[in-house]
C-alpha cells in the first residue's frame, strides 16, 4: 500500500565543526519520503521554487516517489541554515527563508485522496489539517511536530492531535505539551487528547511506543560516527510509516517492527549530510542492521 | 558464589520537592550490597560511626549480609545531604560530613581474601586499590566511580582501571575521561586502559555493555513514578554483580542478563527513599519485572 506524505521540501545549508554543506536537499517531507520509499510507494505533497535543482527531482524519482502533488511555483525554495556543535546534539538556526513555503496550500490530486496511510510530517498544523480535510477515509493517520508549533500554533496542534491514530513527538515536546516530567502521566494525557498510539522520540536513546497493548522500548542503532543528524526524526517516522503501509494492518506487533525499521533508516540518515546517507542505502543493508539490532538487544 | 563489596556506608538526608527524609541508610556499598543480596551471599567492607542506628545493622542482617568487614569506629558516620529538582534528574549536594570515613582504611578479614567476585563500589580509587591489594586471585573485579574521582584522583583511577575486568561509569564520566563525544571511540579508549568489559550507564535511558562479543543495549525499566533516584546506579552494579556471582561464569550472555537484573533492582530502588524501595522487594517481584522487560523490548 502507498503512503501519502506531506511536509516541508527545502534546501538545507548545514554547518558542522568539520564541514559546510550548502543547499542540500532537505525538509521533513523529503527525508520522510525517501525513508518510506524503501518499503512502500510514496506520494509526496509539497512545494518548491523555480530554483529547486533538477538533480533533486531526479533523486525523488530514483526513489519512485510520486511527484504529482509537488507544486513548483515561481519564487524561491524554502531555505534553512543551521550549525551544529561538536557533540552534534545542540544546533542553532542561522537563517530561515520561507520563500514559496510562506503561501503554500497543499492541494491533493484526486488520485491521492483515497490514500490509506497518511504521514503528516512536520509542518504547520493548519497545513496538516488542510491535507486531512481533503482525504476520504484514511485507515491510519500519523503526525510529527516540532517545538515551534507548540509555541505558536498550540490550538491548531491540539485540534490536529484529536484526529490522529498516531502522534509522534520528542521527549522535550511531550514535557512542554503535558507539563509532566515522567513519561507515563505524559503519555496518559496525550492519549486522552485523541490518538490510540503515541511515540516519544529520544534521539540517540531510541524511542517509546505507547499503545493499548502497553509500552515498547525501541532502541536506536548505535553509530560509530554521526555526520549530520538533520532529518533523523523525519527518516524515523518516514521509514516507520513505509514499513507499516507495506505490512498493511497497523497492529501493535507491526508498529514495533516498523519502529525498528524507522530507527535503522534514521541511523543511515545520520551517517551523511542531508539525504546522502539515506539515498545510498539498499534494502539488504537495512535488513542487516535490523538483524544486528536484534542481537544488540537480546538477553 | 559470594560477592565482596567495598564502598561507602553512609547516612543520607534527601530532600525532594515532595518530602524531606533525614538520615536514611545510604552509601554506594549499602545500596550495592542489598541489591546483590537477592542473588548471592554478600560480604560488606565499610566503616560506620558509633551513631550508626542499630536498625540499619539489622537491615543488613535481614539481607544476610556478612558484616565481619564492617568497622564500627568512635566518631560520626559519613553523612551526605542532597536536594533534587522537580524532574528528579538534577540534584545538588547540600552537605558532606566525612566523619569516620575520613581516615577509613578497608581491612579484609582473612576469610574474605579469597572472594572470587569483587565489586569496588564508588569510593576513592586509593581505597579501591587498597582492597584489591589484599585479595588473592579474584576471578572477576568490577569497579564503579563518580565524577569527583575523575576531578581529584585521576591518576589513581587510571591505575585502578588497568586492574579491572569490568569498569562501570556513566555517559558524562566516559566523555570526561576520554574527551570523546561518541560512545564507540570512548569505549575503545577505555578498553585500551585495561578492562575487557565496560558498561556505560545512562540513567533512565538504560546502559550499554561493551565486550569482546560486541555491544549490548540494556533498557531501563520504565517507572511510573521516581521517588528518589539516590543509589540507583549502585543498585544496578550491585544487582548485576550478585546475579553474575550466582551464574558463576562471567561470560557475555550472563553479563547481559545480569545487567537486566541490575536494571530491575535499580528500578525498585527509585521507587522509595534511600533503601526503602529495594528492601521491601521479593525475588518473585524482581522476576516479574525481568519478564516484563522481555515483553517491553520484543519486536
Amino acid at each position: 500500500m502507498s503512503v501519502l506524505i506531506v511536509g516541508s521540501t527545502a534546501l538545507d545549508s548545514i554547518k558542522t565543526p568539520k564541514s559546510e554543506n550548502p543547499r542540500l536537499l532537505g525538509g521533513s517531507a523529503s527525508h520522510a519520503a525517501v525513508a518510506a520509499s524503501f518499503f512502500s510507494p510514496v506520494k509526496l505533497i509539497g512545494v518548491v521554487g523555480e530554483d529547486f535543482p533538477k538533480g533533486y527531482i531526479q533523486l525523488y524519482k530514483r526513489h519512485k516517489i510520486d511527484l504529482e502533488g509537488l507544486q513548483i511555483l515561481p519564487g524561491k525554495t524554502f531555505h534553512w541554515s543551521g550549525e551544529y556543535e561538536a557533540n552534534m546534539n545542540n544546533r542553532r538556526t542561522l537563517l530561515t527563508e520561507l520563500g514559496v513555503f510562506e503561501t503554500f496550500t497543499p492541494t491533493l490530486p484526486n488520485s491521492h485522496k483515497n490514500s490509506q496511510f497518511v504521514l503528516l510530517a512536520n509542518i504547520a498544523p493548519s497545513l496538516q489539517h488542510h491535507v486531512l480535510n481533503q482525504m476520504k477515509r484514511p485507515k491510519f493517520v500519523a503526525a510529527d511536530t516540532m517545538d515551534l508549533w507548540l509555541n505558536i500554533a498550540l490550538e491548531d496542534l491540539v485540534k490536529l492531535i484529536k484526529r490522529l491514530n498516531l502522534f509522534v513527538l520528542n521527549d522535550s515536546e511531550a514535557h512542554q505539551l503535558t507539563k509532566e516530567d515522567n513519561i507515563f502521566p505524559a503519555l496518559k494525557k496525550i492519549h486522552k487528547m485523541g490518538p490510540k498510539y503515541v511515540i516519544i522520540k529520544k534521539g540517540s536513546h531510541g524511542s517509546i511506543l505507547s499503545s493499548p497493548k502497553g509500552i515498547f522500548i525501541c532502541p536506536a542503532y548505535p553509530l560509530h560516527e554521526v555526520v549530520d543528524p538533520t532529518g533523523a526524526g523525519d527518516s524515523f517516522v518516514g521509514g516507520m510509516m513505509g514499513y507499516l503501509a507495506a505490512a498493511k494492518r497497523p497492529v501493535d506487533a507491526h508498529l514495533r517492527r516498523a519502529m525498528i525499521y524507522g530507527s535503522v533508516v534514521a541511523s543511515f540518515c545520520c551517517e551523511g549530510f542531508g539525504l546522502m546517507g539515506t539515498t545510498r542505502v539498499t534494502r539488504p543493508q537495512i535488513e542487516k542492521r535490523v538483524s544486528e539490532l536484534e542481537k544488540l538487544t537480546k538477553f
